[in-house]
């Protein structure tokens, strides 16, 4: 591996410290270095908070920082957003040379901050197409976002090693690894959305909050209920000052945070791309679908996936079992069904993880 | 880790040396030591051959074997059988202390072999219960056949990740990695007798024998058909010299290596114990279901299975397919369902597989 890399990897761990508090800005890292060596690192710790560039310069006198090299995994900001853009300080601070992980997706700015930073005779440089996958990767909600302007969609299934998500009697109370719980709810604790078909709020009446984990906020719901099934009882009505939505046509009272939204269909299937796109527009940028088998299947149907964290409890449920997967995918040209990618498997306690990818 | 234990693993390496060709024999391996350090190894080699003992001990003169100490993963046989009693050549040979990882699991044999050698003043000693564990699991089938005088049986699914093992076309070739079709010819390598349903015939037309691996033996196919749907172009009856078992009350001309067995049933189900044992006293010892769903539903809705190999591709067939477990499981006492271990999950190219255990 060589230096750029190297450094790179290293502001790469710096940016992942910022975890969930960013979003939805991206995650950034960064490290200062002089004669092979790391004189400070810095990364983007909260959302709307300093940048990772800031940080690390605030850290050094200008005696350090001249002519020393900045390794940032995303390419810096050239203007001026919540904070002023990162070019003017890195210009004024004698570094002579910037190495980027990954450029700015968004298109307005993308490569902005690298000509303005040329322009005034600083160096710069790339990593490797590794390292660039890398820097986009832990930012895969940003990178989407920015490229497509509508959410990055994450599936949650939680199933039997059978496929099944219930018994017959719609159980689904076995996931007993606490680990495997813990994680289901880092993934709430990363989305803006929380959507579930009126199926999961009857029969589960599950709570959808973050619970027992550090986050910034807890996630608005929406429950696809075109048949308005749902009550004022149900649980996830029950959290205080959080928004909930319901796709229906219908409406009644069901709280005062509650909104409704029209469903919009497509072949007589619900077009979830508008619902996805309009949910953009309202400011959400990561959403999660926990269910059930309908709802997913329809995500699933519709194409309308970035990646999927598929929990397997080492169970049998047997053919009476609710579907994982609750509708046929009518795939065209033959295919036998949607092929991905496990990007990772991971033991949770008795459970495993499965991370799928397109 | 104590000196025991060091010695005795590295025994269990020699041992796994012998594979499949030692079946239905144990995998048994050893090393004869002297002031800490290993003078000889061996291992049992092949079906009817000598021991693992025998082959190390060969090894040595005399005067390296005086006095050393022997690390065995298995109690060293004490009777006749196709070669001469282990212990005889032991207490011939001059090695003062024996330390055994497992005892003999066969009622008739277990602990005679110990007893032997204490009473010629040969020094026995034990590894630690983690040691045992190992040495017993490394021979499973052995230890099965022995206490319970019944098959081992090892159940293999090949499902998608929403648990489905065809479309609802029936097709199925979707395992597309190498290693995943490798290891299932490994496990029929290890087997004496495959089990199907006549689904799996009518559907697939496998040949159901090994291929692209050494083996010591094709094993036998058993096809469960009690409707006769089966015919003779199947492929499962175009491999020489190998014989098939039909089980139905029905009988036709399917070739001359064909034996058809009655059917057993018990609370209008196939009574599979009866069967297994029939096979027991057939000479079978490790079966292999490989399918369909109702097939292996019915191996674990009896409760009789030792061992499950499920392969995972990562791909969603939809509600559609036709489910790895094709009955329910009618479990009793509020159970949701069968509980497993996973004991370790591999990643096989882009599949996955889970081996579990109850």
């Amino acid at each position: 591996m060589d230096e750029n890399d190297k450094f790179l990897e290293i502001a790469i761990k710096e940016a992942l410290k910022g975890g969930v508090f960013v979003r939805p800005n991206p995650m950034v890292g960064c490290v200062i270095v002089k004669n092979g060596k790391i004189l400070a690192s810095g990364y983007h710790k909260v959302f709307g908070g300093p940048h990772a560039e800031v940080n690390a310069i605030r850290k050094l006198d200008s005696k350090k920082l001249k002519n020393s090299s900045m390794y940032v995994t995303l390419e810096p900001c050239s203007t001026y957003g919540k904070t002023p853009p990162c070019t003017d300080l890195i210009i004024k601070s004698g570094i002579k040379k910037v190495v980027i992980g990954s450029i700015d997706p968004n298109p307005l700015h993308r490569g902005r901050g690298a000509d303005i930073l040329r322009k005034n005779k600083i160096t710069v440089e790339f990593g490797s197409k590794e390292i660039e996958k890398k820097c986009e990767d832990i930012n895969s909600y940003f990178f989407k976002n920015m490229k497509e302007k509508m959410p990055y969609v994450v599936l949650k299934l939680a199933g039997s090693l059978d496929g099944k998500i219930a018994n017959g009697k719609y159980l689904s109370k076995w996931i007993s690894s606490e680990k495997s719980r813990l994680y289901a709810h880092k993934l709430r604790a990363e989305s803006d959305l929380i959507i579930v078909g009126s199926n999961t709020v009857l029969k589960d009446n599950p709570y959808l909050n973050v619970r027992d984990i550090k986050t910034r906020k807890q996630p608005s719901v929406c429950v696809i209920d075109l048949k308005l099934k749902t009550c004022q009882k149900s649980n996830i009505f029950s959290i205080k000052d959080r928004k909930v939505f319901v796709i229906s046509d219908k409406t009644k009272d069901l709280g005062k945070n509650v909104e409704f939204i029209k469903p919009i269909f497509k072949n007589n299937e619900l077009d979830l791309k508008k619902i996805l796109k309009r949910f953009y527009d309202l400011g959400i940028r990561t959403v999660l679908v926990e269910g059930g088998g309908i709802t997913v299947a329809n995500f699933v149907k519709q194409n309308l996936f970035d990646k999927i964290y598929w929990f397997v409890s080492p169970i049998i449920i047997g053919a009476d079992g609710i579907s994982s997967i609750g509708l046929p995918l009518e795939l065209k040209n033959g295919e036998i069904g949607m092929r991905l990618k496990i990007k990772k498997v991971s033991k949770l306690d008795c459970d495993i993880l499965m991370e799928l990818e397109r």
